[in-house]
């Protein structure tokens, strides 16, 4: 880095990496080929990366494709079909590849909300909210695609089978041991698929559902000593089932749940009453991995953060 | 209303109204009397009625019941069961009104959060977020309790069987009359029960299940001409199953859903790819009531407005 | 109320109280009759009264003037100047029941944004967050036009002067007296101008001004017992400079600053170190009137509720 | 990535990279030596790094900090004062990498809130919620501290001064050319402080007021062809003026304001009456850096995503 220590005076200032693009196109397609219709309802970004050199320092935009054309191909792509939302971003991103010869890659991000029948009606739901899909395609100048999948949003509970104890103790630590606490968190999951499983092609729908169900049934089912443990069972358990997965990241807010202390009012409180806090929270982060794995993935660095 | 036509120098200024106490209470009870453990997961708001003038004129707390105490109280009486939020907002205004001989009254609110169990799980939750449930009792100065239950941010959308047509036509109009459209709406619904339901006693958590599913198969199954005429629908459903319920209120956003214009692109778009649109938004807001009903209930005038 | 005491099931289910109409127009309009332009930056909304019980009833939308149009309208109104958020209410609310026979009235309500200029520009902008104004006017049956004016989210604190105790204690009461507290509140408040002010004229804008002025002058300087007498000072203040204000309703949540306990780590807190809190607050509503002022205006049954 | 293509039934499921700790930790320091008290509002996040295997895999918490141990540090050494919120930061990361030998680093980032004296009142304040600041302090492995300063939601508008043509069309394009159009963002600026800077010092907030003051004239004064032009002249601005910062990162949503078409209405709309959009919006975002500097430092992986 002696970049850094040169007198910057003498250094030319110039544009580093950068991308532009259209953010948040609510997308709702409805597939009516017969009277049962089928509801796909996304919020979908897409942004390009290539030589905007022009455009930053000459205010030229011969090579700014509009985002507001962007958007409009949002909308004329789905019309003949948005499939899991992985093949969407795909779709997205080879059209604007291959549309435009300056464009050399890019990142395609979609969030999927769910909605379920109402009473098995052919064309009435009601959005399920419990959580959110998520997906990003990146394509790299070499043309290669990356794609994460994720979920955001899932919150989960559970009232006994959760201990901490053991951590070190200084000046600042009050915090007394427990062997019995509530342990919920908001699960915000990202896995990243093989190159090699990209190329053979996945079943990104039934991956998602698998995934989902492992991180549920993972939780509820580790006799937790720590967050981060419960984490770790549940990514493993994750990448045991999956090989086409070769890292999830995990980011897990710890939302406390205080035992009110009733004994002032003259009441015992076996972990029944609890205060649920806002802020602060624990928030526990981590990478479950396979041995051998590239560390950083140039997608990360694109993907709102956690390590 | 002499008053405002007098010059208001000559009078006095006095305190009107008011109401004081603590806000959004955050109360989860876990009832693990088994090993198959319960959860209630509740947000509190309490708030005192009564002569509080000279803390207000005079800065004497001699009769504020501190916030701080209210939270406690919410919290202590939890320990004893929570039952229908409906039943724990009367415990609450029971106590504060007791309790203390200035509490002439007050007004208590709660909402409820949903859970499922994961796998049917012991103690193991995911939440439900698809909707929640409200309450607000409120005590009058002649002891009299009027309760307010309630749904909020339950999200619906017909894909087909709403149309919108015949609407009067002026200079500023451009809307296009439609005879297929999608229709969705986030419902907030409230209804009142009748004085003679709550002396005689009422399963609030049966009622609330159940016009919970009246709310949804109404829209599900009408073939709509207007939100107006789906939201009619849906409450006289519920008033024609409940006579415990006096009236129903509803607050409906037309969540606009715009078909895309892909002919531009050279593709159809028969009702397939839309644009789901944040605001504005239409807002249909109605009573339906029984005849003879008061119309201005004296509860309503401290409830999140809508008419 | 003998109507809910007999059998429901004998009783009709009609239409209550309703209107409808076009939520949150955003509307921004830039007057540039010189080269130093002017911004307006308003969030409109546009609800009409009438009898629509055939729309609710029968699906006939005859004189369901579209929401759309009624978005529409805002637009054309703004191409001649906007003026104050009141005057400009007040020419929507006098289009809309002049125009169209069947309208008996209707609430018509906006938010405002501002903006500062950056460096004294002509033409750029920057926007201040601090508050937002607030006006909603209401045209009743007898066309009697009512107008409430207000601010919004105007974040105060003192970090001295205030002091609470003297309160009643019981077995819940743990809070400990104390004579230096920090005191801090969002500012909601809504005041309604009298019918003479409104037949007479105002100067909306001139009154907003004074009126944010008053509120944060008396906040700063008043030596504080107590929330409620805080609040009872900045109504006063207003109604004692502002006799076309009938009467000023507040909401002012306790933002709890708790003295975070540094003893444990041998470390004294003369009131320098907060944990600034987010749930539960207190809540502290009031009207502060002249005495005679009608309790219940109806117009205050339409607004987001506080008593 | 070999690695990706082998079976992964064959690898070993690892702990990859990870952190934890204390999330928005809200602190509130009142300075109050003399009576006129100085106020700062902070949120404080707390991450540690560290080989935390033990706790992951075996749910061993021998090396856990606790995270409620990291939230009371935070306000332990607020006692002694906080100093620019940068400095803060370095306070705390020197602390736990000193007190704990197997914490090797960490992250920690702290939001600051603004605060207005109301009429220069000595302890009487309103927030100003134009924008918040922003830092973010990463040690590494090797001791090396990484500075990352900023600032979120401040939002410009410029009314004229604005122009977008010359973009590419395709079939897609619909959108028309404009020399005149507003130009809307809001702000989220982060810059990276040189290595050199760090070790000899840096005045954080003088730097801060600056930074501020030249992305603000900047917008301002540049006649835009294209937002990523405007981005680019405030960018350089910085780096101009501030030889000890490396490089600058915006993330700037191009903020829609579409011109209404009154002309149906028989009016005409010389730039004056714009439907302000919520979604979608663009998204422009990139890096103004020193020609030389290292494109990826490691600081911006764990940083909320713009590349």
């Amino acid at each position: 880095m002696t970049t850094e220590i040169t007198a910057p005076a003498d250094t030319k200032i110039v544009l580093g990496s950068n991308q532009y693009g259209k953010a948040e196109v609510r997308l709702v397609k409805i597939t009516r080929d017969t009277v049962r219709h089928q509801i796909q309802d996304l919020n979908v970004t897409s942004q390009l990366h290539g030589d905007f050199t022009a455009a930053h320092q000459d205010g030229d935009n011969g090579r700014v494709v509009a985002t507001d054309t962007q958007k409009n191909t949002v909308y004329g792509l789905a019309r003949n079909g948005v499939g899991a939302i992985e093949e969407f971003l795909v779709q997205l991103g080879e059209h604007f590849t291959g549309e435009f010869d300056w464009i050399t890659g890019g990142r395609w991000a979609a969030q999927q909300f769910f909605w379920d029948r109402i009473n098995d009606h052919d064309h009435a739901f009601s959005q399920n909210k419990s959580e959110f899909r998520t997906a990003v395609l990146e394509i790299g100048a070499d043309g290669k695609k990356s794609i994460v999948a994720g979920l955001e949003d899932l919150t989960v509970l559970k009232s006994t089978g959760s201990e901490f104890h053991g951590f070190p103790r200084d000046k600042y630590t009050t915090l007394k041991e427990t062997t019995d606490r509530i342990l919920a968190t908001d699960v915000t999951a990202r896995w990243r698929y093989t190159e090699q499983a990209i190329a053979e092609g996945i079943d990104f729908d039934a991956v998602y559902t698998s995934v989902r169900q492992l991180l549920l049934t993972r939780f509820a089912d580790t006799h937790s000593y720590a967050l981060q443990q419960t984490m770790f069972q549940m990514g493993q358990a994750v990448l045991e089932a999956h090989p086409e997965i070769a890292e999830i990241k995990m980011s897990l807010p710890n939302k406390h749940h205080f035992l009110v202390d009733l004994e002032v009012f003259g009441q015992d409180n076996p972990n029944e009453v609890f205060f649920a806090a806002d802020r602060p929270y624990g928030l526990i982060e981590a990478t479950i991995t396979r041995e051998g794995t590239e560390a950083n993935h140039p997608i990360w660095a694109n993907i709102p953060a956690f390590i």
